[in-house]
């Protein structure tokens, strides 16, 4: 006999984590509601050529592509990103803006699994389609410092940058848009050796070289003084200079609208995704060295999707590491326990009777669990207590000709006999604040 | 440029379609609560080998399968029953019984796409593991008769049938397991002569040909009539006795349990998944020929994939095919208008202002788009009333100063200055009942 196990990388969520999943999606709705955001829902598998066209290698390496029976090359979708913008190059096209959309679900990428990484994994996306102004920028970092409280996280704080500064330099060196994304990977990956060596040998004056050198070791919370150093150091680079000014303005955006978490300026910040243009942060909590979220402004995809030339902003947010984070907290909030009554025919003859109570008092709102195990009194009582049950509804030839039931208290172990249509008062009043026992 | 497409058979929900989907996750999450049933989520990608142990030559036919980049046959779950029985035979195995778990998501399957199907559906899937007994089969039903009354539906009927009864001709007959899948997957099709001429030429007595034909025309909506008939004609094989006796059993059930759905029992029916072993049943809508659920008995899948002997019985239903049998019925609730209010600066100055008040009144519950386009207020005002906003913030130096701002009612067209801290009063007061005007 075989025994089946989940495939590497993927893994199953049992009630606890589900519901703990559940609860961290619903959040992120509430979120998207607050500000606007529509929800759409767009297919796991899409077209391999739409996933890999600004998706970046790291990404394009590691997703699952095959084809489908129809011989078309398809993948499993590795983000959200893509699949929007191809909504609003198409079907959205003609739809005022600005347009705010909001997704949930899972992605697939083949990483190495480790603790809180897996290669099916969920996140939420916020997309901000059609405004070039800083206040959408600043929206998008605003959300996600919402739904990280809304979470209950209480230690959390911004890493920010911008990809204009560090392009502005590039493009004015002359370094090809291949040598760009090239040098932001390994920027990405913190490689910044590497990084500089390439761009030397990929033809920049010393000048260029000696900028960015500068530019990758400016970080710090002070942000008016980060910025202000970063905006001296490309003061010879026009472009970078505007892209260090919208930065500023970004952040002060941020800082003004009372938000107070903590924001660390990195100008050596780069993201592993090819389609950022401008600003990009990410979310960080001090006992996980993986971003819990990240996102930025990518204004040319909608064009390179066949749509009209779109400004947008986006962001993203890892689910699971949401989960793995509040554990770090111990914010968790404790899973409640979801038992209210269990409903047992004291006798095997009165399980039809038993079975039309259980539906009058779930048409009453209860949750109701039948005992439906066959099992004598005693035993299911047992059943009863170990899995938390409050109340036990016992279903007896002589009540039930009164229209009534036991209601059994396996806590305060007692019993009473009450009317079917007041057992819902009764297990209800007993989670008010104020406790009384009513007696029929 | 290229414009790129969904691929064939997949398709986006749009916001208004995305809320309904969300709709009916929520109530099938809420019926879930009320019988007893935890959540757990399961990957979409899983082996090869475990999603075609038992699925049925149908289904195997229609998987999408691929290597992952380590070289692992695997396939994009076609439903969920497979993926909870591998969790009950593995991680769940020495958890008590009975186990009540509750699923919802996306699956696949390779069919020609027409209205309301897709390659990419979304389904809800109880199953009821660890009870052989008539109540849990009954659960299954009326927990389906719940789900289908709380998403809105009014017209909509049971058929039932029971793998046993066709099973225990077919057994007796000393027709092999492989034949008997067969004839079902036929029967499954309606093709009733193709299976008779099968199990004749697959060796039964001209008895057991008769008794399956004139049990494949037994159906009918007088339950009890029904299976009297079927037990009449099956009285020489005694497992099919028994199966009759079963299924009489489950019925008088779910008709004293107060369900008043028309059921249609026919002994002709069989389901395209080779693992069912007992009472199967679907539900369908009178406008649409496709069932909107379905689910049945299946003993021996937990076994066959490595756990201990475990009854089990479940159901699924099509979450898409719910929406367009709402959709037919017109019973379906208009989306609730989502916005509620939109702030906009009355000049660009003040936008990180406007920021700051949005952020104030989301932190006391409001949904609030901010004007993040630097329209002029005019445009702005214009576009919050195409999008359908009742109120429109102003925010302007005097009235902040204040700590105050302008609250435009686009409806009435009349406007108040009123303080930040009483728009959402103002806002939420007006969709009482009894409307006021509260001046500042």
């Amino acid at each position: 006999m075989a025994e089946y196990k989940t495939v590497r990388g993927m893994r199953d969520m049992l009630p606890g984590d589900a519901e703990r999943l559940r609860q961290v999606e619903s959040q992120a709705r509430t979120v998207a509601k607050q500000y606007g955001y529509g929800e759409i829902v767009t297919p796991i598998v899409e077209s391999h050529e739409l996933l890999s066209a600004k998706a970046g290698e790291e990404v394009k390496s590691r997703m699952f592509v095959f084809k489908d029976l129809g011989g078309r090359d398809v993948a499993l979708r590795p983000e959200f990103t893509a699949s929007v913008a191809r909504l609003v190059a198409t079907a959205l096209r003609n739809v005022a803006r600005p347009l705010r959309l909001f997704s949930v679900g899972s992605v697939y990428r083949y990483d190495e699994p480790q603790k809180g990484r897996y290669r099916e994994f969920w996140q939420t996306n916020y997309e901000l389609m059609g405004s070039a102004r800083p206040e959408a920028d600043a929206e998008t970092l605003l959300l996600t410092n919402r739904l990280m409280q809304a979470n209950g996280l209480k230690k959390f704080a911004f890493k920010v940058g911008h990809v204009g500064i560090l392009k502005g330099v590039l493009t004015e060196e002359e370094l090809s848009e291949n040598v760009q994304a090239a040098v932001l990977q390994l920027m990405d990956k913190k490689q910044y050796e590497e990084a500089l060596s390439l761009v030397k040998s990929a033809g920049s004056s010393p000048k260029g070289v000696n900028t960015l050198r500068s530019l990758v070791e400016q970080r710090g919370t002070e942000v008016q003084a980060t910025v202000a150093r970063i905006a001296k150091i490309v003061a010879d680079y026009e472009r970078s200079v505007q892209a260090a000014k919208n930065l500023e303005e970004i952040l002060n955006l941020v800082l003004k609208s009372g938000c107070t978490t903590e924001l660390t300026v990195d100008a050596g910040f780069a993201r592993g995704l090819e389609y950022y243009t401008g600003f990009i942060f990410e979310v960080y909590v001090p006992d996980l060295d993986i971003a819990l979220g990240g996102g930025g402004r990518y204004d040319r995809l909608i064009e390179l999707f066949g749509g009209d030339p779109t400004p947008a902003v986006g962001v993203a947010h890892g689910v699971d590491r949401i989960m793995l984070a509040l554990q770090g907290q111990q914010t968790e909030k404790p899973v409640e326990m979801e038992n209210e009554v269990m409903v047992v025919p004291i006798r095997e003859k009165l399980k039809a009777e038993a079975l039309r109570v259980a539906e009058q008092l779930r048409n009453q709102g209860l949750r109701v669990d039948l005992e439906i195990m066959g099992r004598k009194m005693a035993r299911a009582l047992e059943d009863a207590d170990k899995r938390g049950f409050k109340y036990v509804i016992l279903i007896g030839e002589n009540e039930l000709k009164e229209g009534a039931v036991v209601v059994k208290d396996l806590v305060k172990r007692e019993q009473n006999t009450v009317k079917i249509e007041q057992v819902p008062d009764l297990v209800k009043g007993s989670k008010k604040p104020c406790e009384r026992t009513q007696e029929s």
